[in-house]
């Protein structure tokens, strides 16, 4: 029998969960779409289908919906978690859950009080190449994870307006969620210190709202690893995410630089182009997460990167943006 | 308004049609699925929707369908294009049209004399790389082009059963199908003669069937351009086309050895894995193909490989097979 | 004991291995020179040291030479090694030793006659990816190799005084030399037919002395296999130089086609730089195949690529060629 | 007129310089050897030729050398460059010049005062992608440059006996040095604070000397950029080195991951070697560093690596140690 979704936002991220619920994930149907930006929510019907609402109160309050998606803008997350969770829906929620550890601890309790599942769309959990990974250290390939090292770049920054700290965290809750995410399941073991450089460098104008625009930052993990992961907002070449692991026995390395497949050859120069942006570094995780929810649900298992996962990396987050504040090493809150 | 769609067929290619009619490309409604194997017409409208039929001419008759995809063996398609062409649909016929010029061109009148429109699914016409090849070489990045190379290399030999010469054509035909048309797109030129080196040398008992595993090809335009392909069915380390133009200032070279962008690091060693097979490597440009064809009917333009190019790529795949099996250079029929 | 070697011809390949023979090879000494361009021998002794001559006999006559490097133009090869040959040195021929099989036969005599050693510079037998591509070869990691590709690719035309066809042989025997000895090292197979198209394409000034810049060749080997060469003048990017050997357990392939380790990352392009010539593709190599020819005179071993070889390679050369010339495939003298 | 040397230290990297000095670099003369080892000098005199001497105070003694090479023991640097300057000598002296600022100072002031050139032997300012990389950031592609990355990774750890801290200077100074330098002389700007995290994580045998063998550390720079590095002994795979400069308007990235250009396609597996040590890294650099040096000589120029370069990276590199003992942000000395 067909999982029945609702969806809650169809801004950027919506659109893209859209797509794959009607496409390429199989056995579910898309039941309703909600949105409160005039029209959103009928124009996206229209493509997708679906009843088209405009208050996703309305959507929860419908018993065909089993399952939510979740991809209203950040400082809404929360609320909507809740209200999904009180209302017995299984939930999808777009990554970060939170900006606050307080807004995750909230979405936890109720998630865990409702009985529902929530799983948050961390993309790199889903992307081929991480999965492989992954499969490689659990196999013993590598031997024991000792460095973790991963690079998050966007080609641009993002508009003053969702720069803004109170907005978006700062770029280095922003950007690095994914990395202070990566940097736990990756390596299984939780980041314990941070210590972050980083400056506005390249767009002054982020000044002006409190962000920055490149970050290093220094992990120690719990078991006595160690990592490091470099943020930019300028890597004008495109989008650019790598990831790698250090082993006693061998490493992995993830890297995509090359886009299409198609070298062009000029005198003493070859050249290639780029991945332009996340949305098509991940494009098959987007798929892959939504996949892997259903199947969660359908076969009663925990999902693979749940509200505490999400919690934990907002936490680094914020130790890591209170490191560069204070100048100093910052203990991350895991309570 | 919706263009209506019926699929014929729905083998290995046709399940890749119906996925793509159903989701990644827009304003398309799949109506009815044809296919008189037991069952699979049923099963696969199950999960793609439409009306199952088991003979096609039931789907031709049908009013509400204005344009067919043809997915059904090899040798059925002269006859399933002449029947839709009379029935008045537009047509999307997987290649190889047809293993004869006289099945080329029986099927090329038909749909002159219907008026309607005959695309065919060569998919490198479609792959992101070699569609950005071809603007580079039509902004004159390259000057003129003087060689075109090509590989055409699967990991593994079909069947013996599809590997009989009068089932498949034989490897030359069969395989290289796609590189004597991307041979000619993007030469923009005809080749006039080609010369053939190959053997059976890896799988002896394709011989029992007539068919070779290996082959190297000359080839020479009408320009006076010359160009190479080779083929195999023993790249056993995956599925690997490589396509290579070089011109008066520049040459272009598509190449894809890996498929997940993850490296293993071991002791001196760093190794990644491979495309698996074509369905891999091409996966876009299924989807990309069905949005052009819908694309060209809307805007009643031409289709990007239309039956002549078909036939002229038969036309090389023939004079290929004869020069291997006489040992002597032959003129391609262009008539 | 150190051996005591004479350089006969001190042009731009002479130079190099006047420097190998001065500084990378151990437990050797360059005793002489001889040139008769006015000026040259003096010039290089002042610089690597040992007497100027300019009549290579006066080389020839000393007594307290064992061994000489031979790099005079190709047209005077065959007499200078009968020469050599004559007094009882050691040699070291740089390719190609003839550019007819009369003149290949007249110095195999000759040196078989006199009892010495002829080992001809065949760079690419000493390439270190060659030499670990045959090793893998050797250990049976590819299985039974069935094809064999090669492109030779340089980065502009030579001069037409150079192109001439009685002076360089015609490109395909110019650059196509050493694709034909690696074709028949590295399957353990002799060649036996070629096939040829090619054509003046982009300089056609080249026409007026009779030469082409473009061809393709297909090869058939005694053992059934089947190989496939490019050559071009107008690879503008680089000297490009790959081999590829696919066998039936697997595959090996040869490319450089970036030089210095460097990407330049600039909007939505990556870059490189290339191989600039030979020169800096095969630096190795000089001083390693004057190594091997010092063990195998210290050893008491056969040369790695013997006058045969080059006799071999020279066949195959002037078959390729006269395949373009007359159309058809050409079987190669193997006597 | 030849350049006179003398060669102080004739151990691992000695060698490496008496190859050079009697080969690859013109127009100078080992004059030369000294090291206390029993026939250590001799044994290199047998084979580059000088005089050989066990007491470099006679080397220093003898008016017929002009300059020295040193490539004693770490700890004996500072004396023996107080001497050489002493004599009068110009002076190449291998990396570090000092574990400590003070012999950093000593030595510096012993030159100045003698009014002689110091150079010092950081490879990387002379391996042809740096140099490349510094003229495109002079050239200014890649805009501003605000962020350094760079990992210096070894295939294993050195003995037990090397690590010692007071013999090493610990592993972040000792494999660290070449960092601190490239992130300075790339960047055009000082460290003025580092923090570090690291451990003894793969040989726990380490600890026993005071030892680690990872470590991150991020950099701070007086301009404001920003950078990060990292140290790893167990890059199990092969040396690695990788330096990468991200500006406003491009980036550079310098990674060697593959040694022979030999790919091995075997099913699913497409694999190659690695870099087997530095030795084989900077192969070219060790010769293009003594050919600057003769360069800065005859013409009287500044050398490109001074002794306040190499004090300022011995600076940084005790800051980044004392970070990680104490676990704060240490400010980098640089009066």
């Amino acid at each position: 029998m067909k999982l029945r979704f609702g969806l809650i936002g169809v801004g950027r991220m919506g659109k893209v969960y859209a797509h794959h619920l009607t496409s390429t994930v199989q056995d579910v149907e898309l039941v309703a779409i909600a949105d409160p930006a005039p029209g959103a929510a009928a124009e996206a019907a229209m493509r997708w289908g679906g009843v088209p609402l405009t208050d996703y109160r309305d959507l929860l309050k419908r018993e065909d919906i089993q399952a939510v998606v979740i991809a209203t803008p950040t400082h809404t997350h929360v609320e909507v978690v809740k209200a999904a969770a009180a209302a017995g829906k299984q939930i999808f929620c777009e990554k970060p859950l939170s900006l606050t550890l307080e807004g995750c601890d909230d979405a936890i309790q109720a998630v865990e009080a409702a009985g529902v599942m929530l799983q948050i769309g961390f993309n790199r959990r889903f992307d081929p190449a991480h999965v492989a990974a992954m499969e490689k250290i659990k196999a013993g390939v590598i031997g024991k994870p000792v460095m973790f090292r991963s690079s998050g770049r966007d080609p641009k920054r993002t508009s003053l307006e969702f720069a803004r700290r109170e907005s978006s965290g700062g770029m280095i809750l922003d950007m690095g969620i994914h990395e202070f995410d990566t940097a736990r399941w990756m390596m299984g073991s939780d980041v314990v210190r941070v210590s972050t450089e980083g400056g506005c460098l390249v767009y002054p104008e982020l000044k002006s709202v409190g962000d920055i625009d490149n970050a290093v930052i220094n992990l120690r993990y719990e078991n006595g690893a160690i990592g490091q992961i470099d943020l930019t907002r300028n890597a004008v070449y495109g989008h650019d995410v790598r990831t790698e692991i250090i082993g006693s026995e061998g490493a992995l390395y993830i890297a995509k630089l090359q886009y299409t497949d198609l070298l062009v050859m000029k005198p003493n120069n070859i050249s290639h182009d780029t991945v332009p942006y996340f949305m098509e570094r991940f494009a098959e995780a987007y798929s892959a997460e939504l996949k892997d929810f259903v199947a969660c649900l359908r076969e009663g298992r925990e999902p693979s990167a749940t509200g505490k996962d999400a919690r934990a990396a907002t936490a680094i987050g914020i130790a890591a943006t209170q490191s560069l504040d204070e100048g100093v090493p910052v203990e991350v809150n895991r309570s």
